[in-house]
């Protein structure tokens, strides 16, 4: 291990909408807005293209600070409570948001997105490759499949 | 904004695992470990069940600082450099990890699991369920759909 207990992380950008009414989840979201990725990172963008998908980790920073009573909620449209890892609530230990978002465009750093739940400003910390399957993989090998 | 211009996180818990050869990626591993969470958040584990995915957040905490020479890189079987963002490297600007893993067994807070990509003491910074379509949504109603 690296010795240190916490870990600080920087956004890598911010996501900028005009959209007012942000649903609860991306999978039930069509609401566009643009990634703002900063001029340092941007060169990590080459590889990335309209149409695909993306999984954006992010900060949910107007979160409160957690407290035990959120290990277990209730989400909306449920009767019942249920654990914080088996939901997607933003009152969570480590405050980061996951969505899986389609890129429409990329122009110099800023990533026109479809299917966001992020409100106007959220600080963006990574952007992975949306792999579902080994062939997905960028480090796929079929020799070793 | 929250003002804040970075945030610090804390490990749920730590990957404990025996296996020697860890693959590059979740997806290409069949290899089983255990993410013993501590005692604090158990109950957010209420409602995890063997036989499901999860998503697993953790800190790449061996990795080095990151560098602008890391905004590129070559991944294994591939010949050219890929933008950071496209693939799964370990050197990102925020050390953050994702790999889905199928839950085997779960024991007062230890949880089974194959499919890892972790080094034995990787910390864990969250657990979400693994969600493919908006009906996976702990919070879907059909009205809204």
């Amino acid at each position: 291990m690296s010795g240190q207990k916490t870990v600080t992380m920087t956004p890598i950008g911010f996501l900028r909408t005009d959209a007012r009414d942000i649903p609860r989840h991306w999978s039930l979201s069509r609401e566009e807005g643009t990634i703002a990725i900063d001029q340092e990172y941007i060169e990590g963008l080459s590889d990335m293209k309209p149409g695909q998908k993306i999984i954006v980790l992010f900060w949910f920073d107007r979160s409160p600070a957690f407290l035990p009573r959120y290990l277990r909620q209730t989400p909306p449209h449920r009767r019942e409570p249920l654990g914080v890892f088996s939901v997607c609530s933003p009152r969570r230990p480590n405050p980061i948001g996951l969505s899986v978002l389609t890129v429409l465009d990329i122009q110099h750093g800023n990533i026109r997105v479809r299917g966001i739940d992020m409100l106007d400003g959220t600080p963006i910390l990574d952007i992975k490759p949306y792999i579902t399957e080994a062939e997905d993989c960028p480090s796929y090998s079929e020799e070793e499949a």
